[in-house]
């Protein structure tokens, strides 16, 4: 099997999602299935996380038909992650009704030899510490990109702070850029962020976009205004495996502000399907096409002139 | 004295304003004030409105420097509309500490007569019966902008349902949106007010922008993220006035999305600068040259390649 371009590590999960419309119990979730789905529709990539026993052999089914590399893939007795959440009717606040860490609570993630020379690396959000021990297996010098939350903002600080320095693009959202920083305004907190020692600050505003920001100035990053939002989980992994799956696509020589601004984009859109079904279902259905399609929408609502 | 292309109709204030950072007493302030100065870098502009005799000729004489047309500005014996409020941290939310309408209780808006033909309107934030009492004095079909509140939408909404039928345009942020509409979801919202007889809706969200919604389809329009917002009073007076301004400059033939759209970018220009300070006094420093220096940042963030 040819190595993969991209890899990405973080959990998975069996979730169970109430919104104000639906709920739905046993979904597929955690943040490399929203992501390795994501970026599976531009690069080879491959999933670094862990499972159960419990992990139902459809979903690995579903995993092989996205075309995910499962090499990364650890299979352990006991229980598989399990998570449930309540959106409140903004579909964005959500209150966590159960975390049950199962097999994930002794997770070391390792790399696969066929991991070790990929020239992208995607660090979803799990605590910094496996962030750093993961990494620590890679070879040469790869784009690595950085998710992270709250929780690791509050609890595990230096250890963030560690990983930060390690990594080209932070992504996180504006809540959590104002905790991590300090500060209200969203500039002068990519600003700080940059001086933690990243080259790209990726701050995400849900259905408001994101705003890049660089030593070579500042992007607004539109999000396709969707009609109808079934469920946002994944949003966000949805949107680091997108850029980062085109970004191994490209394969550019150089990585600036420009070409980041592109994925960025494709990271939207694909995060706008996404929001459209449950887990990874909309993604299920959709092709390339139907994201560039989507994408010359987004240019048309955009364009300047 | 030249006919106005523009005349704006609204509330003209004198207002005590606090931030978590600062707070001014006795600031001028007002949606005619702020649309009015906003419009003024494009076109020539009457301002329809009413002060009190406590109202300080430097106002009066602010407003000569911005170049309005005073002949739609009444004096009245008695006080000045005053306004007080606070802003939580977040610059959006704020509480209103005080609200005394003195002269503006009994305003009944009069067209001068060398406002009658000006081919555009804004009806700023004010009661929707005065907003069709001041309407009904135009002549011809002048293209006119409606700005509303949630106060009129909640106790006045057939007076306003009124007016929404004899506008072109109606301007409204989201959560005004959601009132007026039911609905949740913003391209529901603006389907649903294209449906109640107007021909472009536009939106606002803040810093996040705007969007455009017609039966041409939909456009995203961008906030410039401003470094330091001193000030958000006004700013979607600004905003409006900026655009119907811009829009009276070109005195276009045809208005379509596409020539709304640049509109709309100049109005978040223009409101981006006017958050800076309090009242106008940030608009006072500037120029059109400003204006345009900062809408090519604008693009240069927003650019597709």
């Amino acid at each position: 099997m040819a190595d993969v371009s991209l890899w990405v590590v973080g959990s998975i999960g069996i979730d169970d999602i109430a919104t104000q419309q639906e709920q739905r119990s046993d979904v597929l979730g955690g943040s490399v299935t929203y992501a390795c789905a994501a970026a599976s529709f531009f690069a080879k990539t491959g999933a670094v996380g862990v499972v159960g026993s419990d992990f139902p052999n459809g979903f690995i089914e579903r995993y092989r038909r996205f075309g995910f590399d499962l090499a990364g893939l650890q299979h352990r007795p006991g229980s598989t992650f399990r998570w449930a959440g309540v959106y409140e009717s903004d579909m964005i606040n959500r209150r966590t009704l159960k975390t049950e860490l199962g097999v994930f609570a002794d997770f070391t993630p390792e790399l696969p030899q066929s991991y070790r020379n990929a020239p992208y690396v995607l660090l979803g959000n799990i605590g910094p510490v496996l962030q750093n021990h993961v990494l620590d297996q890679a070879h040469g010098k790869p784009f690595v990109a950085l998710d992270t939350m709250d929780l690791w903002i509050r609890i595990a600080r230096s250890d963030l702070d560690r990983v930060i320095r390690r990594v080209n693009l932070l992504t996180l959202n504006d809540a959590e850029a104002r905790l991590l920083t300090g500060r209200h305004n969203l500039r002068d907190c990519a600003q700080d962020i940059l001086e933690m020692g990243v080259q790209f600050v990726v701050i995400k505003k849900g259905e408001h976009g994101a705003m890049l920001v660089s030593n070579e100035g500042m992007a607004i990053i539109p999000a396709f205004p969707v009609e109808h939002v079934v469920d946002p989980t994944g949003a966000g992994d949805c949107f680091a495996g997108a850029f980062m799956g085109f970004l191994a696509e490209t394969q550019a020589a150089r990585i600036d502000s420009a070409l980041i601004r592109r994925a960025l984009r494709y990271g939207s859109v694909v995060a706008s399907f996404g929001v459209e079904s449950f887990s990874t279902e909309r993604l299920e259905m959709i092709t390339r096409a139907d994201i560039d399609e989507r994408m010359n929408a987004l240019q048309l609502m955009c364009q300047w002139e």
